[in-house]
């Protein structure tokens, strides 16, 4: 059967999160009813990261087999019609018919996430649902000095979900940039694969270590902890944003 | 009594628009019910401008007469709790203490709008509304040229909605830019006033410059027509962000 990869965008806040599921409505429901609605057919489809729910993505990346060799631009109108008809808040980017050994979660390289962070006094209106808030200043230097003790290959026990069900938690953490403009602090992270809640555990950390609660020092001390409880509070998932996966062949790009 | 201005930030996407109406819930009612919530007394506010329903504002300007001599930031946290807890999509950026001359609206000296306009093949799931949605490319190098015959002192006439209730449709545009950033073009618009639906107008009229259907000269010739029927198709409010007023003795400002 035909195989498509296919980039996808969603605004979180309405979902119950990626991944199919009893109590409500996913994205991946919303994309499977999609193609059901185009083809009358019931498939699986299957992403390169569960995301939780609130969180977003710009560039989350799937695979579907399908029993006709769609035109690629052709399929994404498609499914962009029955999306909108549904009204979600979920739209298909790209298509690209690809050969059967292609899987977006296994053949995935590296996965690229930005968590974002509004520093003001004032509550948040037009980004309420788009970033933390968090109304005081941090430091982001600071943020930035304590992250680059994350990066590298590591067992992240500490900044891991106690429900992660990955049996291996050895990580190699390619990349924790944390930089500013005006009142914003992004956090781009990126790594072949991540922990569940890894990032959103790492946001809350950088965040002490931008107040001044934690040092560099203290965060390593975290980590080589390999224990849950000397991570900070875990960040909201508003913040974080799927941005980017990388496969074999891919032309290079910045996420 | 102390006049206070105040910068308001606010996604219109939930209200009927800035001014107070029978017909459903505006963001000036959402600001004179946290006024009313914290003081205990019915005021009303007077804003900069008057945006339509699901038009956005990260700048508009209020001033309001209170009782009491607030310290500036207490009165915005304080506003602040009151929209937070009535789950308003509005947020009181800042404060300053006036005195009894500073008229939010008369005494404005420029004001400066944003409108956004996303081009790609797939439907805006993250900036569904947040940007008017165009399903191709534009010239935004024909856009900004026919922009251009816009700016100065015009009859804008053929820029302003039937129901505009300005005596006078004269008015001097200072600037009307056309730039692009991947597949957003940004339209920024400034002048001491604007018509009702003017930068819409301008919106839509400036799109068919990009679609090749509309010259500088044709725009020129709709401009020079005074004649409501000779501007294009009004852009929708999702794409308009009020950005900024100015007034005597502000420090300078790049909006």
């Amino acid at each position: 059967m035909p195989r498509f990869r296919m980039t996808v965008e969603y605004d979180g806040s309405a979902y119950v999160g990626w991944q199919r599921q009893e109590n409500g409505h996913s994205v991946q429901s919303a994309l499977e009813q999609s193609i059901l609605a185009l083809t009358g057919k019931t498939i699986s489809i299957r992403g390169a990261g569960r995301t939780d729910s609130g969180v977003h993505a710009m560039g989350q990346v799937i695979h579907a087999d399908l029993e006709r060799a769609w035109e690629p631009h052709k399929l994404r109108n498609a499914l962009n019609a029955h999306l909108a008809m549904a009204n979600e808040a979920v739209s298909v980017l790209e298509v690209q018919a690809v050969d059967e050994t292609f899987d977006a979660r296994f053949s995935a390289l590296r996965r690229h996430y930005l968590y974002r962070i509004m520093t003001r006094p004032a509550r948040l209106a037009l980004e309420a649902k788009r970033a933390w808030w968090v109304p005081k200043l941090l430091d982001h230097e600071a943020m930035h000095a304590a992250a680059q003790e994350l990066v590298g290959h590591h067992d992240f026990t500490t900044f891991r979900s106690v429900h992660c069900q990955a049996k291996n938690p050895v990580r190699t953490l390619d990349r924790l940039d944390v930089s500013r403009t005006g009142d914003l602090i992004e956090i781009r992270a990126s790594a072949q694969s991540f922990l569940h809640n890894q990032i959103r555990s790492f946001a809350g950390t950088l965040k002490l270590a931008g107040e001044g609660k934690m040092t560099p020092a203290d965060v390593r001390a975290a980590l080589e902890a390999r224990n849950r409880s000397a991570c900070g509070p875990v960040a909201p998932p508003e913040g974080l944003f799927f941005l980017q996966v990388d496969y074999p062949g891919d032309p290079e790009r910045q996420p």
